[in-house]
């Protein structure tokens, strides 16, 4: 369906048996599912904000009470996971969680306070279960209908004090010893290119335009940096379609919106009167352009990029951001199409799963949110909102948490996790967030410790420290081990001169990188070399080699 | 603990795993959990109004956030189900069901409207599933913490067309055609009564106090009626206690109070300034005596008369009705202790279904209710209260569908759905509340087409129509079959004077009850001796014999 704009049709409901969803026992079906052993690839997908009330507001509006979604409600195993967060200063239980302390918590497996990306209650980094499979050789991808350095992909790839340090500006305004500038890990938007997973698609271009306030990269913007460090980026649908491959030598980075993605539906947000006002229906949002990719196509293309019939398998979360958001906002369609979004990616990530047959897929939300059905055509002491569903009746939706023109909030309540494929029976029952953390790191025999590898070694330049060098020259550089790529600069003083990403004929292939110079384009004097050979990790090892250039 | 007056020790959840529930990958533990085959007892608890949202207010204040409930939280296979009702005059969904809808739905299979007592839209009577259990053999039980009129004790056991017929005036005046003098089943509890669970617990005590308008109870009180037709009326702890046996000839009536049971737990309601107040913990309620039994100790006693070695199963319906009553008056610390109320019975449930190990044990709520946790110390447009937590943390729950003063509503969110034992794996995923008729029918095994048994056939009566006596008689009854009970009655011009239950000497036994009488005791004249026979499905032969009394 569109948006709502035609009916289903409902059969009756009302005989004896007529409102099963069940055909009869299904003991047998669900054995069936329940799977032990590895698995090859999982795809974690995140409806933020998607409470049990907020995927039935969204199922009652788009498929009518007695339907169902293909993807969402298509998971055969359920359970409930707490999702409490802990207070900085004590450690003891915060009952309602944020974005921030949720995710690290199924990304890292530590509870953590609100805010926190990826970092414990004393604000020490933890791994997440993207750089974990990457260390083990996995490929990642993390994709969202958010800007990138939102909370739930954030988690995947960083590790900051406060999830507002998305650029080098807010870092050091916010988080100062997460800043490159003060020996940090940087911004989150910075660590999400250390991190280089081989598929990062979503929104939040605008804080690619910031640049580097120190370290190697300093002066430059972070999306020349992506660039000069050999992400593929495309901005559009199309872009993305045109994508062949993605892989350590060249990740790709999606940035489809200077922002969080558009709403792919519009409708009234409910008021103080809404309840009892004409049931509405929702539009599609005219802002939501073909140029940009819905979750489906992301998550699509993400699987596309990543399933390989060789080698280890991967590791991909998905986020469906503004069921969240538009919840914040009370706004009742947005939130519908937000989740008749999510479940076209959900639908895509089981499809894989099903005919792959290795691939663990698990659905949940990080919190519940505040927007409840109550009895049609009322209204409460918040703000309410009736819509004309799916089977042609109204349905009204209340927000309660804050007043008008406030944002809603958080609950506290357990919410939903279901899944498909090996080990998937262990959301089954009562977990905690924490608990997705080992479960996945286990379904994928993962080895949390494994260091990452070593920066790799520059085992030979052929420039010498003090060389002199005239006419045309190819700097040779040898490594010990594959690099996830080397940048060779040529600078004098410290300004940037040219690399061997922009010098023609230049190479930043494999172990052997060449810069090919031709020095009378430079006038006589003092030059540095600054090689940086970064890992497979990110680690990086860097060499200067000061040099002289004297042509005729 | 009491009402968590003193705090749980919460151990360090900051570190690396410390917050997780599992201790490894449980693919093995759910596997084994997976039972097909047959259940011999089903028991079914209902927790009214307990949503997630609920269930995890009342572990965040009784367990902490990290704990778990020892009945709720332990019931090993999980999912959703939906609740929605039908809208009367259309058929279609209305999204926010009532107890009666809901409990109509799982106890009948047949979804309808608000306010429907195991009727359909039609307000045809649906057969419940202690009607079909009980003539298929099985004994039945039926347990609240409500008024045993309220409606998910009533739609085990009554049909009618609006939830508040308890009693023949509100009946006539309400039900019209469901009264007993226009040919209808009677109030909710007179077909309570003639249902004849072998044994049926919590309150309601009132209603019995009303006589039948009709039939051949007419002009005794309900609770007369019950007495004559063999049921142990017990009215306290001590009373239940007492009680050796429960069948059909003697079914156990337990009346522990007027209306509904007092609750557990007391502590100041949710108000428009009660987020910010300092945090308030809860109260044992004075006005819980030990006179009245604990949900636990009914299900105790009703486990005990039900549960046999030898013949055919059980059926027992446990419902914790005040979560929803508490939340409707914004009463936090009334429904978290009647959640505790609760878990207390499942763990009895449990306790007991492991160890006979033929026992389906299921716990679900019927519909979702107002109460949200919000960030703490904070306000709502509603009504919130901070209450401090066994973690010694203030939580703030919010109750945002009613101003003060009036009701919280339900919501409409699909709610968990847990189960143990055979057949347990068919609340997994997601159903729908009129699955678990099915679920429950299949486990037992029961034809629910299996007729009801036929009357009683009085085959003989040693007094003749129009005889005449004198003197010391014995009135000698001759049944085909065994009665559930016979009843007869000795009346001049339809004044009742005398029964089987009264005269000395008299008996209630078996094929050949007896009525002892001494014809001396009544003036010379026209009388009539009533002859009702009871079947076991309470179906009745009525005989009437003119005779005349003939002394000196």
């Amino acid at each position: 369906m569109g948006a709502a704009t035609s009916w289903a049709v409902t059969t009756d409901l009302s005989g004896h048996g007529d409102a099963r969803r069940l055909d009869g026992d299904q003991t047998s079906k669900v054995r069936a599912q329940i799977k032990g052993g590895a698995a090859k690839n999982v795809i974690l997908l995140i409806g933020d904000g998607m409470g049990d009330s907020e995927i039935t507001v969204a199922r009652n509006y788009a498929q009518g009470a007695a339907g169902h979604f293909a993807g969402i409600d298509a998971l055969p195993l359920t359970g409930q996971y707490t999702t409490y967060a802990l207070d900085k200063k004590d450690g003891l239980p915060d009952y309602v969680t944020d974005s921030a302390a949720s995710g690290s918590g199924w990304a890292t497996g530590t509870k953590t306070y609100n805010g926190a990306i990826s970092v414990d209650i004393n604000g020490a980094p933890q791994r997440s279960l993207l750089e974990i499979a990457r260390a083990n050789g996995l490929r990642t991808g993390d994709v969202s209908t958010a800007e990138l350095q939102d909370a739930t992909p954030a988690v995947q790839v960083a590790h900051v004090t406060d999830r507002g340090c998305y650029a080098p500006s807010s870092t050091l305004a916010k988080c100062p010893a997460n800043a490159l500038q003060n020996g940090g890990l940087g911004s989150i938007t910075e660590q999400l290119i250390d991190a280089r997973a081989d598929v990062t698609l979503g929104g939040g271009a605008t804080s690619f335009n910031e640049s580097a306030a120190a370290g190697q990269w300093s002066g430059k913007t972070l999306l020349q940096q992506a660039s000069a460090r050999g992400y593929q980026v495309v901005t559009d649908a199309a872009g993305l379609a045109g994508v062949q491959k993605a892989d350590q030598k060249s990740p790709v980075l999606g940035l489809f919106a200077p922002g969080n993605l558009p709403v792919r539906w519009i409708g009234p947000a409910a008021t103080h009167t809404g309840g009892t006002e004409p049931a509405v229906t929702c539009s599609p949002n005219p802002k939501y352009l073909a140029t940009t990719p819905t979750l489906k196509a992301m998550t699509t293309k993400a699987i596309d990029l990543l399933d390989r019939t060789s080698g280890k398998g991967f590791f991909l979360q998905v986020e469906g951001a503004s069921i969240d958001k538009q919840d914040h906002a009370a706004d009742p369609c947005g939130q519908i199409g937000e989740t008749v979004d999510l479940d076209e990616a959900v639908q895509v990530a089981l499809d894989f799963a099903k005919k792959d047959g290795h691939t663990l897929v698990v659905l949940t939300a990080d919190h519940g949110h505040s927007s409840q059905i109550v009895y049609p055509n009322t209204l409460t002491p918040g703000l309410t909102r009736t819509l004309l569903t799916a089977d042609n009746k109204p349905m009204t939706v209340a927000y309660g948490t804050a007043e008008t023109g406030g944002s809603q909030d958080h609950t506290g309540t357990q919410v939903r996790i279901a899944a498909y494929g090996p080990r998937a029976a262990n959301v089954v029952g009562l977990t905690d967030q924490t608990d997705l953390f080992f479960t996945i790191r286990d379904a994928l025999r993962l080895d949390a410790d494994k260091p990452s590898p070593a920066a790799p070694v520059v085992e030979n330049v052929n420039v010498m420290e003090g060389a002199t060098l005239k006419g045309k020259q190819t700097v040779r550089v040898t490594l010990d081990t594959e690099p996830a790529y080397t940048y060779i600069e040529l600078n004098r003083g410290g300004t940037w001169l040219t690399d061997n990403t922009k010098a023609p004929g230049s190479s930043n292939a494999g172990k052997k990188p060449t810069l090919v110079l031709d020095t009378r384009s430079y006038p006589n004097g003092s030059y540095q070399l600054k090689i940086d050979a970064v890992g497979i990790d990110g680690r990086t090892t860097e060499k200067l080699i000061g040099f002289t250039i004297a042509n005729r």
